[in-house]
Protein backbone atom coordinates (compact mmCIF):
# COMPACT_ATOMS: atom_id res chain seq x y z
CA UNK A 1 0.00 0.00 0.00
CA UNK A 2 1.49 3.04 -1.13
CA UNK A 3 -0.80 5.88 0.72
CA UNK A 4 0.16 7.54 3.53
CA UNK A 5 -1.38 6.64 7.03
CA UNK A 6 -3.39 9.97 6.86
CA UNK A 7 -4.52 9.06 3.44
CA UNK A 8 -5.24 5.19 4.10
CA UNK A 9 -7.20 6.55 6.84
CA UNK A 10 -9.51 8.60 4.94
CA UNK A 11 -9.90 6.03 2.49
CA UNK A 12 -10.94 3.54 4.63
CA UNK A 13 -13.27 5.92 5.87
CA UNK A 14 -14.84 6.95 3.11
CA UNK A 15 -15.92 3.24 2.44
CA UNK A 16 -18.74 3.29 5.26
CA UNK A 17 -20.54 5.03 2.82
CA UNK A 18 -23.43 3.11 1.17
CA UNK A 19 -22.02 2.02 -2.41
CA UNK A 20 -18.05 3.16 -1.92
CA UNK A 21 -15.36 0.51 -2.71
CA UNK A 22 -11.91 0.83 -2.33
CA UNK A 23 -11.39 2.62 -5.92
CA UNK A 24 -14.49 5.32 -5.07
CA UNK A 25 -12.99 5.81 -1.76
CA UNK A 26 -9.89 6.86 -3.11
CA UNK A 27 -10.99 8.84 -6.21
CA UNK A 28 -12.96 10.51 -3.49
CA UNK A 29 -9.97 11.17 -0.92
CA UNK A 30 -7.99 12.42 -3.31
CA UNK A 31 -10.05 14.65 -5.54
CA UNK A 32 -10.53 16.78 -2.31
CA UNK A 33 -6.88 16.93 -1.62
CA UNK A 34 -5.82 17.80 -4.52
CA UNK A 35 -9.05 19.79 -5.91
CA UNK A 36 -11.23 21.04 -2.85
CA UNK A 37 -9.49 20.90 0.59
CA UNK A 38 -12.36 23.81 1.58
CA UNK A 39 -15.09 21.54 0.39
CA UNK A 40 -13.57 18.64 2.50
CA UNK A 41 -13.26 20.86 5.87
CA UNK A 42 -16.78 21.99 5.29
CA UNK A 43 -17.93 18.38 4.52
CA UNK A 44 -15.76 17.04 7.77
CA UNK A 45 -17.70 19.99 10.02
CA UNK A 46 -21.12 19.46 8.21
CA UNK A 47 -20.79 15.64 9.31
CA UNK A 48 -19.87 16.68 12.34
CA UNK A 49 -22.66 19.32 13.29
CA UNK A 50 -25.09 16.65 11.89
CA UNK A 51 -23.80 13.47 13.93
CA UNK A 52 -23.69 15.18 17.29
CA UNK A 53 -26.61 17.90 16.36
CA UNK A 54 -29.68 15.63 14.89
CA UNK A 55 -31.85 13.77 17.14
CA UNK A 56 -35.46 12.39 16.44
CA UNK A 57 -38.72 14.30 16.59
CA UNK A 58 -40.59 13.92 19.65
CA UNK A 59 -44.18 13.69 17.19
CA UNK A 60 -43.52 11.96 14.22
CA UNK A 61 -40.02 10.01 15.53
CA UNK A 62 -37.81 11.52 12.43
CA UNK A 63 -34.62 12.79 11.95
CA UNK A 64 -34.81 16.11 13.48
CA UNK A 65 -32.00 18.98 15.38
CA UNK A 66 -34.94 20.58 17.21
CA UNK A 67 -37.20 18.42 19.53
CA UNK A 68 -40.78 18.96 17.32
CA UNK A 69 -39.58 18.82 13.56
CA UNK A 70 -40.32 21.84 11.07
CA UNK A 71 -42.98 19.42 9.95
CA UNK A 72 -44.81 19.14 12.67
CA UNK A 73 -44.60 22.31 14.11
CA UNK A 74 -45.97 23.57 10.66
CA UNK A 75 -49.73 24.53 11.76
CA UNK A 76 -50.88 24.76 8.21
CA UNK A 77 -50.59 20.58 7.08
CA UNK A 78 -54.27 19.15 7.39
CA UNK A 79 -54.85 17.63 10.81
CA UNK A 80 -57.20 14.68 10.12
CA UNK A 81 -54.05 12.49 7.57
CA UNK A 82 -51.31 10.70 9.33
CA UNK A 83 -48.77 8.68 6.91
CA UNK A 84 -46.72 6.01 8.07
CA UNK A 85 -43.51 5.54 6.67
CA UNK A 86 -39.97 2.81 7.44
CA UNK A 87 -37.89 5.58 7.72
CA UNK A 88 -36.52 9.43 6.97
CA UNK A 89 -35.78 9.12 3.71
CA UNK A 90 -39.66 7.70 3.10
CA UNK A 91 -41.01 11.34 4.14
CA UNK A 92 -38.88 13.14 1.80
CA UNK A 93 -40.26 10.84 -0.82
CA UNK A 94 -44.00 11.07 -0.05
CA UNK A 95 -43.54 15.40 0.60
CA UNK A 96 -42.10 15.11 -2.99
CA UNK A 97 -46.22 13.76 -4.11
CA UNK A 98 -47.89 16.91 -2.52
CA UNK A 99 -49.19 15.53 0.73
CA UNK A 100 -49.35 17.84 3.27
CA UNK A 101 -50.85 15.63 6.35
CA UNK A 102 -49.23 14.44 9.15
CA UNK A 103 -46.48 11.96 9.66
CA UNK A 104 -45.28 9.07 11.76
CA UNK A 105 -42.06 7.29 10.98
CA UNK A 106 -41.27 3.56 12.35
CA UNK A 107 -38.02 1.81 12.52
CA UNK A 108 -38.07 0.23 9.68
CA UNK A 109 -40.48 -3.09 9.79
CA UNK A 110 -40.97 -5.81 11.95
CA UNK A 111 -39.16 -9.15 11.51
CA UNK A 112 -39.77 -11.30 14.16
CA UNK A 113 -36.85 -13.75 12.88
CA UNK A 114 -34.59 -10.95 13.80
CA UNK A 115 -36.13 -9.96 16.81
CA UNK A 116 -37.93 -6.86 15.43
CA UNK A 117 -40.73 -6.78 17.33
CA UNK A 118 -43.62 -4.02 17.78
CA UNK A 119 -41.69 -2.33 20.67
CA UNK A 120 -38.49 -2.29 18.38
CA UNK A 121 -39.84 -0.46 15.50
CA UNK A 122 -42.15 2.13 17.49
CA UNK A 123 -45.58 0.62 17.79
CA UNK A 124 -46.50 1.96 21.27
CA UNK A 125 -45.46 5.50 20.20
CA UNK A 126 -47.41 5.32 17.09
CA UNK A 127 -50.49 4.19 19.48
CA UNK A 128 -49.65 7.46 21.62
CA UNK A 129 -49.45 9.74 18.58
CA UNK A 130 -52.87 8.53 17.27
CA UNK A 131 -54.42 8.89 20.50
CA UNK A 132 -52.90 12.55 21.35
CA UNK A 133 -54.43 13.69 17.76
CA UNK A 134 -57.74 13.86 15.68
CA UNK A 135 -56.71 12.00 13.01
CA UNK A 136 -59.31 10.71 10.13
CA UNK A 137 -57.20 8.65 8.60
CA UNK A 138 -53.86 6.57 8.40
CA UNK A 139 -52.16 5.87 5.24
CA UNK A 140 -50.06 2.63 5.94
CA UNK A 141 -46.93 3.87 3.48
CA UNK A 142 -44.72 1.08 4.57
CA UNK A 143 -42.63 -0.39 1.44
CA UNK A 144 -44.52 -2.80 -0.88
CA UNK A 145 -42.37 -5.64 0.22
CA UNK A 146 -43.68 -8.65 2.13
CA UNK A 147 -42.11 -7.19 5.47
CA UNK A 148 -44.07 -3.57 4.60
CA UNK A 149 -47.36 -5.65 3.53
CA UNK A 150 -46.79 -8.24 7.36
CA UNK A 151 -45.89 -4.25 9.00
CA UNK A 152 -48.91 -2.37 7.42
CA UNK A 153 -51.32 -5.72 7.81
CA UNK A 154 -50.70 -5.72 11.75
CA UNK A 155 -50.79 -1.62 12.43
CA UNK A 156 -54.07 -2.08 10.43
CA UNK A 157 -55.46 -4.79 13.16
CA UNK A 158 -54.35 -3.00 16.26
CA UNK A 159 -56.28 0.26 14.94
CA UNK A 160 -59.23 -1.87 13.94
CA UNK A 161 -61.72 -1.01 16.88
CA UNK A 162 -60.98 2.56 16.34
CA UNK A 163 -62.91 5.24 14.18
CA UNK A 164 -60.65 5.54 11.70
CA UNK A 165 -60.06 5.08 7.90
CA UNK A 166 -56.87 2.64 7.20
CA UNK A 167 -55.89 2.25 3.85
CA UNK A 168 -52.67 1.40 1.74
CA UNK A 169 -51.10 3.11 -1.04
CA UNK A 170 -52.41 1.79 -4.08
CA UNK A 171 -50.30 -0.55 -5.92
CA UNK A 172 -49.11 0.28 -9.16
CA UNK A 173 -45.65 0.83 -7.36
CA UNK A 174 -43.12 -2.15 -8.50
CA UNK A 175 -43.43 -5.41 -6.23
CA UNK A 176 -39.93 -5.85 -3.74
CA UNK A 177 -39.42 -2.45 -4.27
CA UNK A 178 -38.39 0.43 -1.71
CA UNK A 179 -40.43 3.81 -1.10
CA UNK A 180 -37.36 5.79 -1.69
CA UNK A 181 -36.49 4.16 -5.16
CA UNK A 182 -40.05 4.87 -6.79
CA UNK A 183 -39.86 7.75 -9.20
CA UNK A 184 -42.22 10.63 -7.92
CA UNK A 185 -45.05 10.11 -10.45
CA UNK A 186 -45.40 6.52 -9.55
CA UNK A 187 -45.67 7.51 -6.02
CA UNK A 188 -48.44 10.08 -6.50
CA UNK A 189 -50.54 7.68 -8.30
CA UNK A 190 -50.05 5.33 -5.70
CA UNK A 191 -50.67 8.32 -3.10
CA UNK A 192 -53.90 9.31 -5.13
CA UNK A 193 -55.57 5.69 -5.35
CA UNK A 194 -54.88 4.52 -1.60
CA UNK A 195 -57.55 1.97 -0.80
CA UNK A 196 -59.57 1.35 2.41
CA UNK A 197 -57.28 -1.93 3.85
CA UNK A 198 -59.11 -4.92 4.88
CA UNK A 199 -58.50 -6.91 7.91
CA UNK B 1 -37.43 20.39 0.78
CA UNK B 2 -38.32 18.63 3.89
CA UNK B 3 -35.13 17.93 5.18
CA UNK B 4 -34.13 19.89 8.66
CA UNK B 5 -31.36 22.71 8.29
CA UNK B 6 -28.52 20.29 9.62
CA UNK B 7 -29.40 17.05 7.16
CA UNK B 8 -29.72 19.52 4.38
CA UNK B 9 -26.01 21.33 4.78
CA UNK B 10 -24.52 17.35 5.00
CA UNK B 11 -26.69 16.52 1.82
CA UNK B 12 -25.19 19.64 0.40
CA UNK B 13 -21.62 18.70 1.58
CA UNK B 14 -21.93 15.14 0.19
CA UNK B 15 -22.47 17.04 -3.28
CA UNK B 16 -19.18 17.57 -3.59
CA UNK B 17 -17.81 14.56 -3.82
CA UNK B 18 -16.90 12.93 -7.22
CA UNK B 19 -20.51 10.75 -9.01
CA UNK B 20 -22.14 11.93 -6.13
CA UNK B 21 -25.67 13.62 -6.76
CA UNK B 22 -28.74 14.35 -5.40
CA UNK B 23 -29.94 10.95 -4.05
CA UNK B 24 -27.09 9.35 -3.84
CA UNK B 25 -26.23 11.95 -1.07
CA UNK B 26 -29.82 11.83 0.37
CA UNK B 27 -28.96 7.98 0.82
CA UNK B 28 -25.55 8.72 2.26
CA UNK B 29 -26.32 11.42 4.54
CA UNK B 30 -29.89 9.44 6.17
CA UNK B 31 -27.62 6.29 6.30
CA UNK B 32 -24.86 7.59 8.53
CA UNK B 33 -27.66 9.40 10.68
CA UNK B 34 -29.72 6.05 10.89
CA UNK B 35 -27.34 3.17 10.94
CA UNK B 36 -23.80 4.67 11.57
CA UNK B 37 -23.38 7.82 14.19
CA UNK B 38 -19.49 6.27 14.80
CA UNK B 39 -18.83 5.88 11.36
CA UNK B 40 -19.95 9.31 10.26
CA UNK B 41 -18.23 10.56 13.13
CA UNK B 42 -14.66 8.94 12.54
CA UNK B 43 -15.04 9.98 8.89
CA UNK B 44 -15.39 13.95 10.18
CA UNK B 45 -11.93 13.56 11.80
CA UNK B 46 -10.17 11.47 8.93
CA UNK B 47 -11.44 14.17 6.85
CA UNK B 48 -10.38 17.32 8.98
CA UNK B 49 -7.37 15.63 9.98
CA UNK B 50 -6.08 14.95 6.13
CA UNK B 51 -7.22 18.13 5.00
CA UNK B 52 -5.16 19.74 7.89
CA UNK B 53 -2.40 17.74 7.68
CA UNK B 54 -1.70 16.68 4.07
CA UNK B 55 1.04 18.30 1.90
CA UNK B 56 3.56 17.16 -0.61
CA UNK B 57 6.75 15.84 -0.40
CA UNK B 58 9.14 17.73 -1.11
CA UNK B 59 11.31 15.35 -2.82
CA UNK B 60 8.74 13.66 -5.40
CA UNK B 61 5.52 15.90 -4.75
CA UNK B 62 2.85 13.87 -4.05
CA UNK B 63 0.42 13.85 -0.85
CA UNK B 64 2.14 13.23 2.19
CA UNK B 65 2.17 14.21 5.62
CA UNK B 66 5.62 13.72 5.79
CA UNK B 67 8.17 16.97 4.06
CA UNK B 68 9.85 13.34 2.91
CA UNK B 69 7.48 10.58 2.31
CA UNK B 70 7.46 6.99 2.77
CA UNK B 71 8.12 6.14 -0.48
CA UNK B 72 11.26 9.04 -0.65
CA UNK B 73 12.93 8.05 2.56
CA UNK B 74 12.64 4.15 1.68
CA UNK B 75 16.57 3.41 1.13
CA UNK B 76 15.62 0.05 -0.43
CA UNK B 77 13.99 1.47 -3.65
CA UNK B 78 15.78 1.51 -6.96
CA UNK B 79 17.88 4.94 -6.98
CA UNK B 80 18.82 4.85 -11.46
CA UNK B 81 15.16 5.00 -12.20
CA UNK B 82 12.41 7.81 -11.80
CA UNK B 83 9.17 7.40 -12.99
CA UNK B 84 6.84 10.81 -13.77
CA UNK B 85 3.42 10.75 -13.40
CA UNK B 86 0.96 13.26 -13.41
CA UNK B 87 -0.91 13.27 -10.37
CA UNK B 88 -0.55 11.26 -6.71
CA UNK B 89 -3.13 8.20 -8.01
CA UNK B 90 -0.99 7.36 -10.41
CA UNK B 91 1.87 6.81 -8.00
CA UNK B 92 -0.83 4.36 -6.36
CA UNK B 93 -1.27 2.49 -9.95
CA UNK B 94 2.65 2.23 -11.22
CA UNK B 95 3.09 1.04 -7.54
CA UNK B 96 1.03 -2.02 -8.11
CA UNK B 97 2.73 -3.16 -10.84
CA UNK B 98 5.63 -4.28 -8.88
CA UNK B 99 7.60 -0.84 -9.64
CA UNK B 100 10.33 0.12 -6.76
CA UNK B 101 11.96 2.75 -8.48
CA UNK B 102 11.47 6.55 -7.58
CA UNK B 103 8.83 8.77 -8.40
CA UNK B 104 8.13 12.45 -9.36
CA UNK B 105 4.43 13.72 -9.84
CA UNK B 106 3.95 16.57 -11.83
CA UNK B 107 0.70 18.90 -11.18
CA UNK B 108 -1.59 17.57 -14.42
CA UNK B 109 -0.24 18.08 -18.09
CA UNK B 110 1.32 20.48 -19.89
CA UNK B 111 -2.39 22.66 -21.46
CA UNK B 112 -0.90 26.04 -22.76
CA UNK B 113 -4.55 27.11 -23.73
CA UNK B 114 -5.45 26.44 -20.35
CA UNK B 115 -2.40 28.38 -18.72
CA UNK B 116 -0.58 25.53 -17.65
CA UNK B 117 2.99 25.73 -18.60
CA UNK B 118 5.84 24.12 -17.59
CA UNK B 119 6.35 25.87 -14.42
CA UNK B 120 2.96 25.44 -13.61
CA UNK B 121 3.25 21.73 -13.96
CA UNK B 122 6.13 21.81 -11.87
CA UNK B 123 9.03 20.90 -14.74
CA UNK B 124 11.43 23.69 -12.67
CA UNK B 125 11.23 21.06 -9.57
CA UNK B 126 11.62 17.92 -11.73
CA UNK B 127 14.79 19.45 -13.30
CA UNK B 128 16.16 20.04 -9.65
CA UNK B 129 15.23 16.27 -8.29
CA UNK B 130 17.22 14.87 -11.40
CA UNK B 131 20.04 16.90 -10.84
CA UNK B 132 20.09 15.75 -7.19
CA UNK B 133 19.60 12.00 -8.31
CA UNK B 134 21.97 9.80 -9.90
CA UNK B 135 19.23 8.11 -12.45
CA UNK B 136 20.20 6.22 -15.27
CA UNK B 137 16.73 5.97 -16.81
CA UNK B 138 13.65 8.45 -16.56
CA UNK B 139 10.31 6.57 -17.43
CA UNK B 140 7.58 9.29 -18.77
CA UNK B 141 4.37 7.49 -17.39
CA UNK B 142 1.96 10.78 -18.04
CA UNK B 143 -1.64 9.33 -19.34
CA UNK B 144 -1.57 8.02 -23.09
CA UNK B 145 -3.75 10.56 -23.83
CA UNK B 146 -3.04 13.74 -26.50
CA UNK B 147 -2.49 16.21 -23.64
CA UNK B 148 -0.17 13.32 -22.00
CA UNK B 149 1.60 12.53 -25.08
CA UNK B 150 3.21 15.70 -25.61
CA UNK B 151 3.96 16.14 -22.27
CA UNK B 152 6.03 13.52 -22.38
CA UNK B 153 7.20 14.67 -25.68
CA UNK B 154 8.06 17.73 -23.86
CA UNK B 155 10.45 16.50 -21.05
CA UNK B 156 12.04 14.18 -23.41
CA UNK B 157 13.08 17.29 -25.45
CA UNK B 158 14.03 19.19 -22.79
CA UNK B 159 16.20 15.87 -21.07
CA UNK B 160 17.88 15.15 -24.35
CA UNK B 161 21.16 16.89 -23.52
CA UNK B 162 21.63 15.11 -20.51
CA UNK B 163 22.79 10.96 -20.33
CA UNK B 164 19.36 9.35 -19.30
CA UNK B 165 17.75 6.90 -21.16
CA UNK B 166 14.11 8.56 -22.06
CA UNK B 167 11.64 5.75 -21.66
CA UNK B 168 7.77 5.78 -22.63
CA UNK B 169 5.19 3.26 -20.66
CA UNK B 170 4.73 0.80 -23.84
CA UNK B 171 1.34 1.07 -25.44
CA UNK B 172 -1.36 -1.95 -25.11
CA UNK B 173 -2.59 0.79 -22.68
CA UNK B 174 -6.02 1.94 -23.98
CA UNK B 175 -5.56 5.03 -26.17
CA UNK B 176 -7.39 7.98 -24.29
CA UNK B 177 -7.67 6.30 -21.25
CA UNK B 178 -6.64 7.37 -18.20
CA UNK B 179 -3.89 5.61 -15.82
CA UNK B 180 -5.47 5.02 -12.94
CA UNK B 181 -8.35 3.56 -14.40
CA UNK B 182 -6.05 0.86 -16.38
CA UNK B 183 -6.22 -2.76 -14.76
CA UNK B 184 -3.10 -3.92 -12.88
CA UNK B 185 -1.63 -6.81 -15.47
CA UNK B 186 -2.31 -4.00 -18.38
CA UNK B 187 -0.05 -1.60 -16.80
CA UNK B 188 2.32 -3.99 -15.88
CA UNK B 189 2.95 -5.05 -19.03
CA UNK B 190 3.26 -1.39 -20.35
CA UNK B 191 5.83 -0.73 -18.00
CA UNK B 192 7.54 -4.06 -18.93
CA UNK B 193 7.58 -2.87 -22.40
CA UNK B 194 8.44 0.36 -22.30
CA UNK B 195 10.57 1.98 -24.88
CA UNK B 196 13.30 4.41 -25.52
CA UNK B 197 11.54 7.87 -27.18
CA UNK B 198 12.51 10.22 -29.97
CA UNK B 199 12.76 13.08 -29.88
ZN1 LIG C 1 -41.84 15.66 13.46
ZN1 LIG D 1 8.08 11.55 -1.90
Amino acid sequence: MSFSPLIRQLIDAFRILPGVGQKTAQRMALQLLERDRSGGQRLAQALSQAMDGIGYCRSCRSLSEEEICHLCSDLRRDESLLCIVQGPMDVYAVEQTGYRGRYFVLKGHLSPLDGLGPETIGIPELLGRINQGAFREIILATNPTVEGEATAHYIAQILADQELLISRLAHGMPLGGELEMVDGGTLSHALAGRRPIQV
